[in-house]
């Protein structure tokens, strides 16, 4: 069973979803994804979000960018935002980030897929000590790598 | 029965949504109107828009601005988008301009719910001649008015 | 005889007037193009639009984009307005959206051809259940293409 | 013993902290609120938030708005930011929406102190089934409302 | 005879006319001023423009702002653009500018009137030794109201 | 001797700047060319423009841009400024746009070399019969290439 | 003798100097201020700078705001750009920042003179004992003021 | 010992940091270089601040850019801020520029090593006669590769 459902509005987003799965995948999170488009599949949308038993939602759109409020209309989940970028990048990152009052979403930066995966797993490790552990030791080597990163460049 | 059907986002829009009717009462073609929002009422939007016959729907909204695309979602009718003005106003106006392939929304200038229901108006003229005329004549009027315009500037 | 004619304000705009003659010809709705203008050659903008019986009218143009406003000076047909991606992108789009009251164009996304071609046929199906029933299979298909996409991402 | 800790970068910020802070005691959600600025208080800033036992962290700023990051720089809990409004409003949203890979934040639109609050009462719902009930029945008065205005707005 | 046609996308423009008026009065060039919208009196703005023996033309609009444009789309006399405030002002700004390969259209700044009155008459006064002297002493007024606005501070 | 002073920013502005050296070559009008920085030679940049007889000065520059204004600085003849793309391109064109009151520029579009040499041309020719005939057959020729370019489209 | 030179492109802008001034007096940093335009009086900048025994100048201006480079072009003493704001606020913030290779100018915020006060005294503080313990006081107090602000929230 | 510490969000950072040492060492400036991220390992940087005894600190970073600012929490050493290119550009310069009162980065251009070098000698030449020499040294090849520069275009 997953923890985190990936929705992604356009099989083109894919770059994105392995970004967050290969965060997920490090820190045994167990996920399941699929393609859905607020605007071509509507009734995919939500049967996807209110048929899967996920505790938070990652939705990775560009352009218009409807996907993420589009499922926040549909649940109380914690629904993680991912523009994609494009030839504009405003566009995707101000329809996720600018949702009216009463229905939020978390976004993140653009095409930060890394970034939604490590939400998610923050969101879940609240109840989850072994979770915990892993995220500080993700953080950890994160910063080994940076002391490492600083002997090379000197 | 209404030829167009107005979706506000919020009940905040109603002047824009006035600037609509006004010229949809000029230019006598019927309408209704409902506030429906995308997020917090996506059951609703979906119920009006496929419980009227109206032709045409004009959907206004502002900040994330997903209506407009979210309507377009559930219908083969023209949907004319009508991004309205907040602290970055070009958050509703590319939410609206940039919808993906395969779902047009006809989006208009902001705040600019008169040009949403001229263009309403040319859209069912095609097939009204009464329409095309009471249009001729308001493009008429408003020639008439720059010249009185200019003199009195001169 | 045409229903659509699509105007580009450059040879240079050929390839997203072909993704609007793509969708044109798959729905089966005829139409005719030109270059024409609105900076080098108004004389032969106002020719073009006057001359033509087309129901609908595509401008397509970058930089200042004043094609889609110009044609929609000499008409009341519905004019959709394609912005063409350039250096800055937000000329074009803000050109073709802002447009003042009393003239509507109906903008579409920044290259967004197909969408255009998609809006002409939906306004052209008001009146065309034949032209509706292919619209209603172009979504269908599109929604089926959505889930094919899904099941290669699982 | 509070679940929610809000900080505020600066006093001003506080009409968007009260936004948070009703929805935060609506939802029977307990929180707690200090100032602390990361640019002249960074040591506060820490002490705040190793010193809090709450769950969601709620990181408020304007300008560059660097405190949601610093806050989650010393933490694996989630920490949601809201930029404030200003004269640019665009420098708040993009400090915050831009995290670099490995440190998550999540950011709510301009001034949305609401969107946060709920967003953290969503996280910590996944773990309280009465909140869980408070949330929808929040939600359920939001549909009601939107139905009340569409009837005065007829 | 007018040296400088003035032309107003719109009689709301007036007050940046006048800012180029004051400046043509004070250096004795003679100007005529009408309103011509672009998109809503084609006609006019094209008998305008070629009825006038003004040597240059000011052309002066706001939103998409294609009045300067259409204006030197019909004379190859010098046209000098100025963009008009609204809530965008990128818009108007940006139409202006970017005008395609061929048609040059001289822009100034926002609401800047009185610089398009100044280029105007630094064209003029190519051929005018007297302007030329006028312009000379308007600078060194200027000038000299610098080094008294820099007393006043000290 | 020239009639057209040509001022680069930067060596690497060239491109532009053979933009618009092309159209004057072709319209016969004389021009001579120099680099000089705002920034790294403002003495130079004095030098060459006090010393020069040309009648219109054009002033190519990118990033901050400083060059067209500080050019207008020292003359009252046209100055034309080309804002040259880079990383951002709203740089060099606000800054050459938005002069202060008194001192005016003529912004041309982004790159816009050859725009720039035309509207050089449009000035001179208030003056010059032989080259406003010139102008004249250059617009005819590019009209006659739009029709051109009309029937390849076809 | 003045430490610090602060040059206000218009007397406009004489409150964000007086936020500069503010915090000099308070830091016991001698100063003078002038008027001096890059565009209207490009030589009185520079009998400013030069005839200056300043250490730092301090540049303030808003628009196109050229006197931060221009002054920097005239010395090689630290030169702080203040980008004034007004209707576009990025063109100013734009041509300070973005100087060209070869001429630096420190840029601080938007009508953040007393950034500017404050970089110049830390500048001047790196030969000058008092004045370094003066900003580590200021800087204590800034902090009190968090803590005693954050009392005032609770 | 060295005079500038010049730290890097990012080990990506380093090709802007060679512009900054390649200046450095012309100058002849001795400088010791890091990596630390302000969000990945905070403790490192202030670690770094404080443990160097550099008059003047260079920080380095994209995206949300948090470094220079957290950096001059740290210190009341002059911190001379880069931002670093990337999808928006925008997010790094304004994260950089819109620092809040109290606490000041000096910004320079966008991946504008160079000057940020040159900018934090002209701060130490305040105090160093011969560095003073060699930036006027460097001044005037500036200008010389300019004049030649002028020759090769001619």
């Amino acid at each position: 069973m997953a923890d985190v459902l990936i929705l992604l509005g356009s099989k083109s987003d894919i770059d994105v979803a392995k970004r967050a799965t290969g965060i997920l995948d490090r820190l045994q999170v167990p996920w399941e994804m699929a393609v859905a488009s607020a605007h071509r599949t509507p009734d995919r949308v939500r049967t996807l979000v209110e048929g899967s038993d996920a505790k938070v939602i990652i939705a990775i759109a560009g352009l218009s960018a409807a996907l993420p409020g589009v499922v926040a209309a549909h649940t109380i989940r914690p629904v993680i935002g991912v523009p994609v970028s494009g030839p504009l990048n405003m566009d995707a990152i101000l329809s996720i980030v600018q949702m009216p009052p009463g229905i939020p979403v978390a976004a993140v930066g653009l095409d930060r897929g890394e970034n939604a995966a490590l939400l998610a797993a923050q969101i879940l490790a609240l109840s989850d000590a072994a979770l915990t552990k892993r995220l500080h030791e993700h953080r950890a080597e994160m910063a080994a790598k940076v002391d490492k990163d600083s002997l090379e460049v000197q």
